[in-house]
């Protein structure tokens, strides 16, 4: 018999879910991805359907111990979700209850950004360095995640990791939570959307990129502005926690090279200023994590496991 | 037979040592403030003065069964300090086999703002809240500590808490780390005497607060400006680990009432701006240390307590 955790992770355009050995957390034996219904309906929905492809995929001889979800949004400690404007649900929704009583095993719903400190901090494992790290996770927006010494910092109000919303720029333009000059107005895929609106085929990032490399002024100026204020957010989580690694991950992240290798000349050049800039080793500490590496789902997955292991599963 | 650790905040102009009740911490037996000599042998050598002292305070029924260290300066696993410029020590010192080997029982030694903020967890748990607290210590410069789910970040590489060197001002004046516009050049005592340079009696953050309250508009900006960083540094640690608490300690802090009244009262407008800012609750999670709390000393007794406690006390 093998046991198996599934985890999965919701998003607003898909739902990615693995099926993990619990004795081997980053062994996936089974993968499926399925569009999102949106709503609170549509999701619950979709995350059954995806459990219930995952259980078909897998051999006869393995038991489902338990299912973990990252979802974006807040998440309290009971599993409910709230916050979660991206995937059309405006009111408190109890995902872990409508998942665990619909699957009758143990269900643990956490952060979406979260569960993926949680999976790149296995892969760190794997790689055989400390489990300490912060993530940063470029996508639509922008926002931290981090295990430290080796667990998940889940924080006391639903706020860890917010470092989007600092706001950098006085007078900046106004963002969607209130405030003004935010990072993530910058350093985020959205923020490559409002300074370089495009409408042609492919995403925003690609296309200021292409249009940067072109030699577009404009284009370039976005592009540098981009890299400048993600640099900043290295430096923030650095002079917070000083994780032993920064990876890097989300949507943005995509473009790779196109990304890292400005970005590291950058860091590089910044410590030409000062023994202390240099001291604190952004280039080495800094990892891209590989684009298709489910960090997510297998941290869902894996603080599921833990979950049980520390005897509090609750169905 | 009452067993007791002891532990010494090491600064630049005293060294204060307290003799704690190992089974309450927070019970003060003895207290010694004794000035500093500075160089690595007159701090070693004020170290153990203060050590002396405290023992001959203490009753005959007592055992010291440790001694702890807070101190300026990156201190490395094995208790060797280097960075302590402060104090006069500008080569790597082994400060916890100076001390170990003159005292003859286990020494442990930590950087002084992280053992200051193992001594705010302990106050906080005195008053029956959660071991979850960033520190900031708002003195000659600004520097964060933290206690994250009751365990103390001390970090991958001596930055934990350096957030007083994130350069947040384009353009600013340079710092003594060789960057511009840091943090510390407008939230910290140093930054208060750039801009107000007073060779008056008391200290420049008195004359610039008394200044700004006689109607000195010059005063007034660079109070403002005080107040604004500071609120910016109360951001940055809630938006990146989410503690329950931020503890505002540090000499600038003795200035109590006259920074707390209108740092509040600039939190409050803050939270107009926004649903996302007043989300933050930042007045209600920030809390300034009571003056004359000896968190550093307490901090370092415990420290050293919970090395003994986990069986690795090396002397």
């Amino acid at each position: 018999m093998i046991a198996v955790t599934i985890g999965l992770d919701i998003g607003g355009t898909k739902i990615h879910g693995i099926a993990a050995d619990v004795t081997r957390p980053d062994a996936v034996l089974a993968e499926v991805r399925t569009p999102t219904v949106l709503g609170p309906t549509g999701v619950v929905a979709t995350a059954l359907e995806v459990v219930k492809h995952l259980v078909e995929a897998l051999p006869d001889d393995t038991t489902v111990v338990a299912v973990g979800a990252g979802i974006p949004g807040a998440v309290d400690a009971d599993g409910v979700l709230t916050n979660a404007v991206n995937l059309d649900i405006t009111e408190a929704l109890d995902l872990r209850g409508a998942l665990s009583s619909a699957l009758s095993v143990p269900v643990t719903v956490n952060n979406d950004v979260n569960a993926a400190a949680r999976g790149v901090a296995t892969w760190l494992r794997s790689r055989g360095e400390p489990e300490d790290v912060a993530l940063l996770s470029v996508g639509t927006g922008l926002a931290a995640g981090f295990v430290l010494d080796g667990r998940l910092r889940r924080g006391a109000s639903g706020l860890v990791g917010e470092i989007g919303h600092l706001a950098v720029v006085e007078d900046g333009p106004r963002c969607t939570c209130g405030q003004h000059g935010c990072l993530e107005l910058y350093a985020s895929g959205r923020g490559l959307a409002r300074q370089w609106p495009y409408d042609g085929p492919g995403p925003e990032p690609v296309a200021v990129f292409d249009a940067a490399d072109a030699g577009d002024e404009r284009a370039i100026a976005v592009r540098d502005t981009f890299l400048h204020w993600l640099g900043e957010a290295i430096r923030i989580v650095t002079l917070s926690v000083d994780p032993a690694r920064v990876v890097l991950t989300g949507g943005v992240m995509r473009l790779g090279p196109r990304v890292i290798e400005p970005l590291f000349a950058r860091l590089g050049s910044d410590e030409t200023a000062s023994s202390f800039v240099s001291s604190l080793r952004l280039r080495e500490r800094t990892v891209a994590l590989p684009v298709e590496y489910p960090a997510a789902a297998l941290g869902a997955a894996e603080l599921a496991t833990d979950q049980g292991r520390s005897g509090s599963w609750r169905s």
